[in-house]
């Protein structure tokens, strides 16, 4: 029995007839997230991989810019000095003024901006940096994504009650393989990492998280506005595009405004799903130039936005 | 069109061939909810029924007890005196010190409670009063509401990507009908509102909104730790037992923590759904005597807690 599943006996009516038997149960469970010691957040996630929730929750939310000022994050003890499984406190290299500076603006964000979306957006642009990116992924090569999720999400089939998330790297350009004929690109869809979640935001914060602790992040900056002007935003994003490895995300389900603001905090560019984008989601993604892959399921896709990026 | 679908071109690849063509997308836009002028949240929902939304969010939250205390519920103006469509202002009928108590009740467990599940229960059950309906429902009634759903969904088909929820009323008790043989309650299942939302939570607060502002709740409390003791609460939770009309409720998808908790404080006793529960959701059933039934898929389904309440 893995940490994921539960047992709980349930009564099973089938055609009539009613059965006492054990289910199994997708395991549900609050994660206290502290910074410096102070209440900061609480999220109902499947445990599991907190620490990647943690530092993908930070970065995607614009509370840190990159791995340097993520430090360390530890478990907190109960009384008895037992780690507690529920609670983690996260000390950040920000200092001081900056971060109230970015708690402020996040909560002028969530809580006060969106009289109508078009507001949202302009106010989360202003810490969001365009995605200049130049990659180019094969119409072909995204259908390795799906196949490469459900291999993977095999390992958890037990409750099949959970979202997944996943990050994809490819070979960003390059010329045809003298020997197959292919673009390099194509043979080379790896997954880096899924996570499978209640919620399907945590399992985004997971992945993102993941790759910002191994390192794996386009460009780590979410570029607060406040803090670097949209020149420079401008320019740096320019700068990733001779990146020669790009990453792209796909999630089960839909897509939401909110999971389009954390895959661009986390400079992704192209963003996957296997069913339907929001209004709002689409609207975001035009405006900061990501592409939004809907519907994925071989042999058919849907492009909303950006669809230079997908190539024949 | 309706409001719930926006146009949106997109680039539909079909089996290599790629065809530029209209696409229907799930509108989500957010919805401001000020209390007395002052901002207090921001919820990204499908719009429509924002009334409804505002007040099934405060009920569930806990921040009114009644339909008593809630005041009038107005759109804001823009600065040329038109209505936002995005923004309600509510007026509360809660004295200063009442209302500052309860969002600081409310405040405590979202954002600190949660050291584990059994202390958010814990936490919870304090301003939640357990459920002692004494309503019975045939296991074949059930099969009812998921018909009774799809046939009040069919209007909202247009895009597929919405998370549905809905409130049945049935009569609870009452003897066998002299015509047909049947008990009353099962010919008496009737859906009371269906509500859609590209979130499952708001599609909930929308019922119990609903609900609340039409007099349809079997007791309109949520009965606050502090405000009433725990006896005043279950001695008020038994006057119920002999209501003659009882509620369910039933969500597409899976039934989290989140959705027990807004049930509970609306005091529905039998929450029922399409797919699974998670361990949290069955454990705060557990405690405060909520029936959960999962996997509600004609002629199976599942009880998870209070099976009592389901009878052959």
């Amino acid at each position: 029995m893995s940490d994921f599943v539960k047992n709980h006996r349930a009564l099973k009516w089938r055609a009539g007839i009613a059965v006492s038997e054990v289910d199994y149960l997708a395991v549900e469970e609050p994660l206290e997230i502290r910074l410096g010691g102070r209440r900061f957040t609480l999220t109902m996630r499947t445990p599991g991989h907190d620490e990647e929730l943690a530092a993908g929750f930070l970065l995607a939310e614009g509370f840190i810019n990159s791995r340097e000022e993520l430090g360390e994050i530890r478990r907190l003890r109960d009384s008895q000095g037992r780690p507690d499984p529920n609670a983690l406190d996260v000390v950040l290299n920000v200092p001081s003024a900056g971060l109230r500076e970015r708690l402020q603006r996040n909560f002028n964000i969530s809580s006060s901006c969106g009289v109508c979306g078009k507001t949202s957006i302009e106010a989360l642009e202003r810490r969001i940096a365009p995605l200049r990116s130049s990659a180019r992924i094969h119409a072909r090569a995204l259908f390795k994504m799906p196949a490469l999720m459900r291999e993977a999400q095999a390992v958890f089939s037990a409750t099949g009650g959970l979202h997944a998330a996943a990050l994809f790297e490819f070979d960003a350009g390059g010329g045809k393989d003298e020997g197959s004929g292919q673009h390099a690109y194509d043979r080379n869809v790896r997954l880096v990492v899924l996570r499978e979640d209640v919620g399907r935001h945590n399992a985004v914060d997971k992945i993102i998280g993941y790759a910002l602790l191994h390192g794996k992040l386009p460009h780590q900056a979410t570029l607060g506005g406040a803090e670097r002007s949209r020149a420079e935003a401008l320019s740096a994003a320019k700068g990733q595009e001779s990146a020669t490895c790009a990453l792209t995300m796909m999630v089960s389900g839909r897509l939401s405004f909110e999971i389009v603001q954390k895959a661009a905090a986390a400079s992704i560019a192209i963003l996957c799903a296997v069913s339907a984008p929001s209004s709002l989601a689409v609207e975001l993604a035009e405006e900061i130039g990501m592409t939004l892959v809907g519907f994925l399921r071989e042999p058919n896709f849907n492009v909303y936005t950006a669809e230079e990026r997908i190539v024949d």
